[in-house]
């Protein structure tokens, strides 16, 4: 699979979640060390005009979890990918598109990741995510973490 | 205003957010100190069949928002409800409707919070919300802090 058929695939995996679909979040760019979705302010827009709280985090957790499914896949591995704990700060009401980039966590390291999740059928990452105000200052972020558990595979 | 009045206004007040009509979320109870979400699991449901981790983070900040809302009401008062910061931990797959409920945090106060609000025109408050199993474990637990701020009032 070409990075391009993955990153379409990301793009149909979340329109075929239901609570995902009505968020309209598309894939905005992937350099192989962020992930960056794009989702329209009028989707997800609040009483006050600006962006809904839940929908910041919806947006970033999926960014994040995009992003530990590329590489999963990149890999060359197939495992389930959860969320285990986040912690978001709300720093600014964003009254435009929401711009989320998802990252790995500053002490983190893929290589380790994948090879943890080749050994021990089971890791655990850390990840940071960011939605931006137009300015380029940070409207939201969130720290969180992640599991990947390997799949079996299907034919032994 | 009744509290019966009160709590149509609410669900009336998140079916009215492009984000929130597409959850489904209706009241299911509140005792003054405590306020209960539903939302059916068909439209939170994610790839693996459990509920989606943005749509838990949603309702539980939902769930809260709700319940200092009503807090700020029953006190007289008219203010903006703000989240701040929420720390969240997914403990368990939910595979049923969601159940939020949010109470205020073991340290908060309903009192001095409305007062604060009162005589310096802001105040925070930490609240707890959680999503529960069937079997009445924690599906999801989130702690998260809250700022109110008065608004002007329309006739001097």
């Amino acid at each position: 699979m070409t990075l391009d058929d993955s990153l379409r695939a990301l793009e149909a995996y979340y329109g075929s979640m239901p609570p995902v679909a009505v968020m309209d979040v598309s894939v905005a760019g992937y350099d192989g060390d962020s992930l960056r979705l794009h989702a329209p302010l009028s989707s997800h827009v609040n009483d006050k005009g600006s962006a809904f709280g839940g929908s910041l985090v919806s947006v970033m957790t999926l960014a994040a979890w995009g992003l530990v499914t590329l590489r999963v896949e990149q890999a060359g591995l197939d495992a389930e990918v959860y969320v285990a704990d986040s912690t978001v700060r709300y720093r600014a009401p964003l009254l435009a598109d929401l711009q989320a980039e998802a990252t790995l966590d500053a002490a983190g390291d893929w290589s380790t990741f994948a090879r943890t999740l080749r050994e021990r059928g089971r890791a655990r990452v850390a990840l940071t995510a960011r939605i931006a105000l137009p300015d380029g200052s940070t409207a939201t972020e969130m720290q969180a973490r992640y599991v990947a558990i390997r799949r079996p595979t299907a034919n032994v």
